[in-house]
């Protein structure tokens, strides 16, 4: 067939701390008729995982340290935010034109350590990025299979701006029975050429084209299916393979 | 429906120069039973435009300069070679750990200024970058719509490495009929939160989303078909929008 759907997951509830989310997923899929299948590969947004895993913060019970009081005024920013980012954060990897962007705990590089505003309810509250992104996945992942019986592989995508381009892109941050990067090397080519260095970001990609559903904000899409394309199943793979090391990076 | 498919384009003959890639798409469509409709994505990777438009060097027939000599030598590198990258770069952005980071003359930053060895015949050849990529990607469109009468927006796609992450991506490097950039200021989210920042960049996801059918380097599918994605149209769309100026970019 050499297709590719990417389904988006309709009418799933507000997401609340506490709730199941695999259960969720697969009834919404259900309802929908497209129920979850083997090797599907299902894409949920960070802020769903934050939520149902209570990771949300009131910034009006964050008391801002003196430095997040310097920075936040400097970068034009809400103190009790910027005290949230640096609480999320490893080290501040670049500071201006208003942006803060740090490297998270986990070692992601972003805008305000993935703190996010957007869909979450109340209006001081923020989501973090989910604590372990790839435990978030495999929980999902394992309690899929309970439910349906399915081996399905599940990728948690997060919004992330980039050095050289315009306009953010959707990225792996938390990945569950799929390998973050699909080696190339050695494959050849149409004419036989062997690929010497190519090694597809395919977590990325993934949730790239996820987004083609999800990226709907007003229709309240978190979740998409992606079936029929053929990935490499790994019960091992982490997220935090697809974070270039700073030695190995010539713009760090 | 909120379903997005992603169709490869299969049996496509080997790309020769003076080819008319619309019409070969349009047939290879109709054969394999998903002829062109209106509002498709049409994503070709830049080595089949570059082999059409004649855009390969052998490199048997370039004299390297003292200064490529140089590079070639500390890089580990063919001097022919890296006479190639220098005569397409406007400068050289990164060096080092046998990579050589160039600014096409497009203004694409990326590595070997997008000389490419992989999927063109020839032992000695290389496909440059298209020369003016949108314009490609406008011609296809053109001639794409002159044969069935469907409108359909054109993306030409390159692999590109990136500071921060692992892996390669896919990229939109020449656009068509599509708004590269999707602005998302103003929309408001799920609980009414207006978006102050969000600018997807999804004329890129939407290359990513591609390589899940075209990856596939040993079944020769150069070119994908997405389908049911609402896209902005834009008959002025240039994929150069999707370069972040250096003045704007804290990472160069």
């Amino acid at each position: 067939m050499n297709q590719v759907q990417i389904i988006g997951v309709k009418d799933l509830p507000i997401i609340q701390k506490g709730d199941n989310l695999a259960k969720l997923i697969c009834t919404a899929a259900k309802n929908q008729g497209t129920p979850i299948e083997d090797e599907d590969i299902i894409v949920a947004t960070h802020v769903i995982i934050s939520r149902a895993e209570g990771n949300v913060v009131n910034l009006d019970g964050v008391v801002p340290s003196k430095f997040a009081k310097t920075l936040a005024q400097e970068l034009e920013k809400e103190p009790a935010l910027v005290e949230t980012v640096l609480r999320e954060s490893k080290s501040i990897v670049r500071m201006g034109d208003k942006h803060l962007i740090c490297e998270t705990r986990h070692g992601f590089v972003c805008a305000n350590a993935g703190v996010d505003k957007s869909n979450v309810p109340g209006e001081r509250n923020v989501a973090l990025l989910p604590r372990d992104p790839d435990r978030s996945a495999r929980v999902i992942r394992r309690k899929i299979r309970e439910l349906t019986g399915k081996d399905v592989a599940v990728i948690i995508s997060d919004t992330h701006g980039r050095p050289l381009r315009e306009g953010e892109i959707n990225i792996g941050i938390g990945i569950a029975g799929i390998n973050g990067i699909r080696p190339r090397v050695g494959e050849t080519d149409l004419f036989g050429y062997v690929l010497k260095v190519k090694r597809t970001a395919i977590a990325d990609e993934l949730a790239s084209a996820a987004e083609l559903v999800i990226g709907q904000t007003d229709e309240g899409i978190p979740v998409a299916i992606i079936r029929g394309y053929p990935y490499l199943k790994s019960d091992e793979a982490k997220a935090t393979e697809l974070i270039r090391k700073r030695e190995k990076d010539l713009f760090i």
